[in-house]
């Protein structure tokens, strides 16, 4: 179909290139590498070749979240969404971004989000997972209260929040020591972000915040699938959900989630998809440059959904959560 | 239906009992409780009230897998092995045994399986998940190679192993603490026991051993939703499958592995379980008494599948695999 | 769920009410009169214990369309349409009229639709199949080329029409001699319905009246699951489409149709409608008297889709579709 | 897939020539003409070209069936059998037969039945619809008393009956008139062949003689989709079932018929069939040469179902019904 929006979508600065080298053999880090630094050219073509009017672009992973020093993850997150606004201002009917923020410090991740979206006009912010911090033992993970500030103004600011993969840190998931073949996209950024939204589901923020939208890739890093087990395991007994939020997972799933197609171009696992969150909360998206865009477009093109689906999917539902119709601030 | 097979059915000895109590909210502990002592008596009349023929009986978890001390660990097996078998020997025609393993040492683990199948009549076994001991800093997985000769001997006995979850040790997965409410069937289970099947996948273990028959829980605790992904992330890149084993893990999961029902009675999600895996390798079982029988029954008698599926499913593929037509040895 | 739209529910007037004898064996003939004649007891009760807040009333089949006399066509549809306005207006909050109409003469059927809209405020039309005349050798279809003005003033008065079936007449289909059980809901109807519906879809009249939206029931009269075949037989061949209209025949049913549940209250049947035409042309309904309402709500209430499509298929659909939101004309 | 088997894949003798080119524009003509007349060289290459290994054969449509005078329906039965088990002969590792039969006369059908299976080595008989009889003013449909002794000798012999569709008569059918592209494979088809299907299955002849096997083409001519419905209307009323027939329409379906993919290569079909029959009553055809065979293969060698369930759908289901392995008689 001709008129596609897609969403994560990635770049790099030189500076950050280097977070994707290990996502590539070596014999592919070339090309990677090229992907990553283009954004007026090749990746232009591509979306001409295979019917994507719009991306959203967003900065590559982990990129800010694993800068340890706040300082530096602010500085960081600033020079790119610089440089990304720059690049939309080069062509907004073809591009337009979401913030990079440090979600080291609440408060610093909160003024660039203002920053990002009310005077560079982005759509939204792209955060790759956890954030790390200088002396910090733990992953920081966004569903604490100290967040909680930063999500009120997001829901303010009416803008949608990607949470996007990383990889664990090696400390905290040893069930990966000897197989690194299992990190990154085959499996460890599913069960990280899995994990981490329903840690913000669980934890009430959209009981208090309840227009926040959330988006996460992947056909939903595996949370379509187990849905119904998170809220119904173990029903006959008499105590559910021992988390402080009030209502079901899935409730919170249906209403502050959208689910991107992107690296997951499978018909049933989309089919799915649908018959648990329906075709209004589900996103096209390739996650170029680490996926292929010929595959993304040409399996979602003609995957066996109703054409009214396919246009929601693939081009309106973006168009309206992220007020594509309306001039960026 | 009537004459289903179920087989992820546990029971308890007093002394693996409390491995259970964490499971259940307080409220909830005495009926649990005497739902696991319990095998001649409420069992069968739940067994008879929801046309269920057959059950396949498993000690509850973590039990052997979790005593650190490995002559504990063999002693605790062959107790429950043998109260197990003394109980089949009471119905036959309503209990089959799978067998409980000291996995904590191969060659235990071995000749406890040998034991168990060829003298006390057992269908299989059943394992909860990696096991610890003492000393050991790490968590044991099966597939590394000092398991290969048990693996070797479970394929020439020609009997499926049920790959059952537990929970990780805490330190191995702080992703979930302060989240208590994430760990067990809500969401850690899956984890688990998704990665210790990966990396049975990964390892080449089905290369060398092609006839073995791996049986998970819960639809396949995750996998098949993201099988496409796993075996397609990355496609255009130079290299694939870093792993040892030689094939895709999808065509290890199609040929060595049967997924069951067990505590996720969703149709949205067995219907891509088909997709993915097709009705030949798809297994009623409830997970009595975590879960409900008339909840697993109820569900599947009605669920939307072709009637030729629901009898595979429902009792003669697990007929097949356990061959309950012939009389234990 | 509460808060359904139910719009395929038929009421009898007594000289109507023998037009429905002939669909029940003879024992069940007291109740389906005594559950025809009713609107305002009865009904509302069925409504009331499963959630429907709003039933849109047609009178039952052939009734009008059976008619031979014109001049009597006319004053029954105009009888049967007054005693449902009366009847709406008693309960406005739970009961909204669709029209019956002398479609023997487009005229007539014309002055009768605008009336019942404009005068009696009912939300559009629903209509038994093809209509007989008197002296006519053939039923009469509304594909033809006198019935464009009646199709012209329906788009202008922005009102759906419920194509509903009936059965053929016996010399027009001499398939069914000496198997009366193939007659009615069975077979005959879903085969007289959608034959009916392609030739309006084929006479290029949605083409000339983009807006008209036609309603048929019964999970689309079998045509989703043919829909392809239809558009894609003999592909290689050079000559496609050959009907006056312009587009595939697909396109017409995707933007000039919806589909209700009436009588076909099976899942399988719903995931491949939505899979062809999704959720958003789809709407609940029970088809009663002829059906159980509690056998509907109980099926559609649980039935193995999205709550976002439950939503959709159950109310909010209808309500835009027939502005229920907007006080009656 | 490499394997496949295919078996809805016609030819003509130059004598049925004519009886398909209603069936294609006149541009088309010279192009299906040259296709049917062949089977030893250009389909042989499109088999190679597509993974299919075998195709069992039949002769074009109405042929025989609308032959009027009894003696040259006998004589081109015969004729057509005997040339295309010579062309069997010629590459029996290919092509297999299955024979035309004159249905005229049930005796007469029952000799050349038993000729051709056990003479000729045909591995069952392919039908197109009713009949047709010098004088008489029916449709000749098979359900019916006198050819229940064709169906013993059916039984008998263990070979599947394929009901291939057929137009109805002009007279029989006048809701076409006036449409010519609602005949053949548009939609008449499926009517004819779905309703002659359900004359079978409510005659009472799958009680008398329950092993016999009939294959219906195109995803089983709608039926899946209306199973339900067909046994499941107006459910409260006490009368059920009012045909001869013991069971439910749904038992015989699912016991007594298989289905094809010729024709209806769509995904969403495919799956709404597989979850009413299951994958082991579903056949791999292409219906050559009135659809293109590249068109059916790549479809179905990339349609989202189970691998396991291509296999069975693909080759493994025919091998067995159409016992391939054993040497033709
Ligand atoms: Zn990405
Ligand atoms: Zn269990
Ligand atoms: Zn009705
Ligand atoms: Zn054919």
């Amino acid at each position: 179909m001709q008129g596609k929006v897609a969403l994560e979508e990635h770049f790099a600065l030189t500076e950050t290139l280097w977070d994707s080298a290990r996502f590539a053999p070596e014999a592919d880090w070339p090309e990677l590498k090229a992907r990553l630094i283009d954004i007026q050219d090749r990746r232009l073509r591509e979306m001409d070749a295979h019917g994507i009017e719009m991306m959203l672009l967003s900065l590559n992973a982990p990129a800010v979240q694993a800068v340890p020093v706040l300082r530096d993850a602010i500085e960081l997150a600033r020079r790119a969404n610089d440089f990304l606004a720059e690049q939309v201002q080069r062509r907004p009917d073809r591009f337009q971004g979401l913030a990079a923020l440090p979600m080291q410090d609440p408060d610093a991740a909160t003024h660039e989000l203002v920053r990002a979206v009310t005077e560079l006009g982005f759509r939204g912010a792209l955060v790759n997972g956890f954030s790390e911090a200088h002396g910090l033992p733990r992953a920081i993970y966004y569903d604490t209260k100290p967040f909680w500030p930063f999500w009120a103004e997001l829901e303010r600011l009416g803008v949608p929040f990607y949470l996007h993969p990383r990889n664990p840190r090696p400390e905290d998931a040893p069930i990966y020591d000897g197989h690194p073949w299992l990190l990154g996209p085959t499996w460890a950024f599913g069960q990280e972000t899995a994990v981490h939204a329903l840690r913000l589901m669980g934890s009430g923020l959209f009981d208090a915040h309840p227009a926040i939208q959330v988006v996460i890739g992947h056909l939903g890093e595996g949370l379509p699938y187990s849905l119904w087990r998170i809220d119904n395991r173990n029903k006959w007994m008499s105590e559910q959900n021992r988390y402080p939020a009030k209502r079901k997972i899935a409730d919170y799933f249906r209403e502050n989630f959208y689910i991107t197609t992107s690296g997951n171009f499978r018909t049933q696992t989309l089919i799915d998809a649908m018959l648990e969150v329906g075709a209004d909360r589900i996103l096209f998206s390739a996650d170029w440059p680490f996926e292929n865009i010929d595959h993304a477009a040409q399996w979602f093109d003609t995957v066996a959904i109703a054409e009214a689906d396919r246009l929601k999917i693939g081009r309106t539902n973006a168009w309206s959560l992220f007020k594509l119709d309306t001039p960026a601030r």
